[in-house]
């Protein structure tokens, strides 16, 4: 790699700076913010072809993949752009003044959402547009208006940085202050600790695996002054398949899960890890067609050696647990750096008396969970970790029937998809991406979609405040039009 | 006191039962809750004068502010009531799907807010009926659908068990199911130890000291399953005095800041601990104004002797301090648990040098901060730790001169207070009653108001599902007529 980690000295300098840019960049205008936003995605695209090559280069991901992920991030930086300058999002709430209630007056008390501070990113492996550099974390930071520091991922060191210059280029056009966006490499655990610790950061975004943003959360919450931590980091997933209908349509379930277990060599943080199911005739047939699925495979290249290695480990582990079968797997032997899909299967009980395979196998890569009755399948359900998503197939009158599984998945999850499958994450504000930990830190907020603002700012309510020290947002007149609650009641 | 600590059996027993009321109590209707928070409210009225005798008993608080604090409570439980049964608030997002688009169809989307699960809540001492058994976090955690857990307060232990009864009877009444609500006794602290540990816990409410409020959190942090604890911990409440206005009006700025200091014997968690200004002609007459008020005082009875012992603890610490000079002090000398009203005053260089002087000393007392100029003010205030609330007194274009103190001051704080002081916390949708840690442990939540069902609440989405196991407030016709975002519009 060309590129250095940054010193404790770099960190220093570069948080500093950071803060000292929050200073006037959450003074800056909704409208500014989002021309700023918009000339990042243009920037990037402008990268052109170079961009691509180089992502390509550094993750083995395929050109489709990579130019998709491209649109996804400029997508993302739109969306923002848009959002922010509709502006109902900061939450306004007004409750005018009554100077002659007794025993006391109302005070007049306006509140919005202001930004947090300098916010530091971590690039993700698995997504080098779309959760890293400019992906949804720093979007949604800057478009709140917080500072970001972004810690590139050393896997795509280059991609990090030809979009990091992307996005000064974009910062230095758009007139935002010097500082505001900063780029830091660091291939050691200790820059993204330093990252966290130093006293001006004051939140975290992560993507990535559950021993890194349990570190990390562990650390900020050990700092003297703890900070929030969003990480986003392990979950397998489940999908339940319900069984009169997996009778009639398991050549077509087969054919779905198998394409969304090994798509993208299973390195999507909502790849369907665990399959769970009532055993019967149907339930066999869905089996043997989930192997033909799998066993027509080859061992493909995933992102960098060490996923693969991981992935190689974790599979091994697993498989070598009592009562583990495996039911198919890919053709031929994984070279270095390859991914090898395959997909076995254990009882409900094997299941609920080994923690071990409840542990996500980030890669290509699902168990099959026999149950021998309803109960059976209740109990597996409600024995399961947090997870991003959970899925159930299943037809309308039997989805009715098994509701109080729905509803014990509900707890669980962060998404429910119903006769689909969990890869495949749409940006809209209807999106949680999210969860119960160990899927994520805070099952309250939101990785994509419009929500994802939330994590970066706070409340701040302003009493008895001369108009014209209010933020536009809280006048009375209401000069931008957003959405407010006023006295109570919803209005423009 | 009459009651027995909780035994751990009996912690693990009342938490179960909590996770199994949950099952059921998730699932009822925002009617039927609503029901059950207005039949609290009615049963809390309906214990009359026992309980006002009881709280002025254990907690010496007059019954003015007994009577007030019991109008509050059911004054939050039925503002609860009303939020959940409009039902705007669980932030329904709908993103309808687009079977068409390519290269990927886009699925139908549904997102709203639902309850995390049994919820531990501190009473808390100085508030033994707002924000204690049946107080904001009780009232909201139970208005979001969750159970709760409540730790009486070992210094109002027969008050809390006087409104535990009562829910109990709202609850039966209300045909809420068994174990929605728990009450359980603690002296020590490990009760509520095991409370947050217990693996069936999911989020914790405390009002109280930065000692209790941090420990929790750090048990929080450490489970297996960390889960959120929002701890309303410590705040001094800075009162900024701009010089010109101060000139014309320190009387009556002095009368209105020493009755603040003074209010509750000082055990408000929005006391002015500190007051900052520059020094001039105006500020001398200040504080003579106001030593004269407090000279007034005698040392009033606190509200349990653990708290007037830790006054004049923190006090004499204070005292002691290398340039802390006493400006004024109340009469006579403080009786068992009694607490003395004093000011005291030091220069900026004196604060900024001494980090105890930052810390809070729950009860009757501030320090006053004499800056040399507004360079000095502005030090001051960017060196501020998280507080509830910053107060800045002075007229409007002096209020314009200052308004980087003002913005400095919005990042420190939840509630920014202009011309007014910071005691008397208004229970509206637009409170912010939260800040910056060591304020809160979140700065992103607020314990009082409308908002404050948020630190409860999760989102979850549901994708492609049928119309007839959405839940109502997702459903297509919109049944509830609640406000949503509809394709990216806020529609009814």
């Amino acid at each position: 790699m060309a590129y250095k980690d940054a010193s404790l000295e770099e960190i220093d300098v570069a948080v500093r700076e950071s803060y000292f840019a929050f200073q006037s960049y959450k003074n800056l205008s909704a409208t500014k913010r989002a021309t700023f936003l918009r000339a990042m995605a243009q920037e990037i695209e402008n990268l052109g072809h170079e961009l691509v090559k180089t992502a390509m280069e550094e993750t083995a991901l395929p050109e489709a993949r990579i130019v998709a992920e491209r649109g996804r991030t400029t997508g993302h930086l739109n969306m923002f752009a848009e959002y922010i300058e509709d502006g109902s999002w900061v939450e306004a709430r007004i409750d005018t003044a009554k100077p002659d209630r007794a025993p006391v007056p109302k005070p007049d008390l306006r509140k919005m959402l202001v930004p947090l501070g300098p916010v530091v990113v971590f690039g993700a492996a698995n997504f080098p547009l779309a959760y890293s550099t400019a992906g949804g974390d720093t979007a949604s930071a800057l478009a709140a208006g917080c500072t970001v520091i972004v810690k590139a991922h050393p896997a795509h060191a280059k991609t990090s940085q030809l979009v990091a210059d992307a996005i000064n280029r974009a910062a230095k056009a758009s007139g935002i202050p010097k500082g505001v966006f900063q780029h830091l490499h660091g291939a050691n655990f200790e820059v993204g600790q330093a990252l966290v610790k130093h006293p001006l950061t004051k939140a975290v975004g992560f993507t990535g695996s559950f021993a890194g943003g349990k570190a990390l959360f562990d650390l900020a919450n050990q700092r003297q002054e703890p900070i929030p931590v969003f990480a986003e980091m392990s979950s397998i997933n489940p999908v339940i398949l319900l069984p009169e209908s997996l009778k009639r349509n398991y050549i077509d379930t087969a054919a779905k899960l198998a394409a969304s277990i090994t798509m993208g060599v299973g390195q999507f943080c909502t790849n369907p890890g665990l399959v769970i199911a009532i055993e019967h005739d149907g339930f066999n047939d869905f089996v043997n067609a989930l192997a033909a699925k799998i066993n027509e495979q080859h061992p493909e290249a995933m992102l960098h050696e060490g996923i693969a290695d991981n992935y190689a480990r974790k599979l091994g582990q697993t498989l070598a647990q009592k009562g583990v079968r495996i039911e198919a797997e890919a053709a031929g032997e994984p070279g270095k750096q390859h991914g090898k899909a395959l997909i076995s299967s254990a009882t409900a009980s094997t299941f609920l008396n080994n923690p071990l395979l409840a542990e996500e196998v980030f890669g290509p890569f699902s168990l099959l969970i026999r149950c021998a009755d309803r109960h059976e399948l209740h109990t597996v359900i409600s024995n399961l970790h947090g997870q991003l998503t959970s899925t159930v197939i299943g037809d309308e009158a039997e989805l009715m029937e098994y509701q109080n599984c729905i509803r014990a998945l509900t707890e669980k999850a962060g998404r429910i998809v119903i006769n689909g499958v969990p890869t495949g994450v749409e940006v809209c504000p209807a999106m949680q991406h999210g969860g119960p930990f160990p899927a994520t830190t805070d099952s309250r907020f939101t990785a994509v979609g419009t929500d994802a603002i939330k994590r970066f700012v706070r409340p701040v309510a302003f009493q008895n405040c001369p108009e014209i020290l209010l933020p536009d947002e809280l006048k009375e007149n209401n000069p931008l039009n957003i959405w407010r609650v006023y006295n109570g009641s919803w209005k423009k």
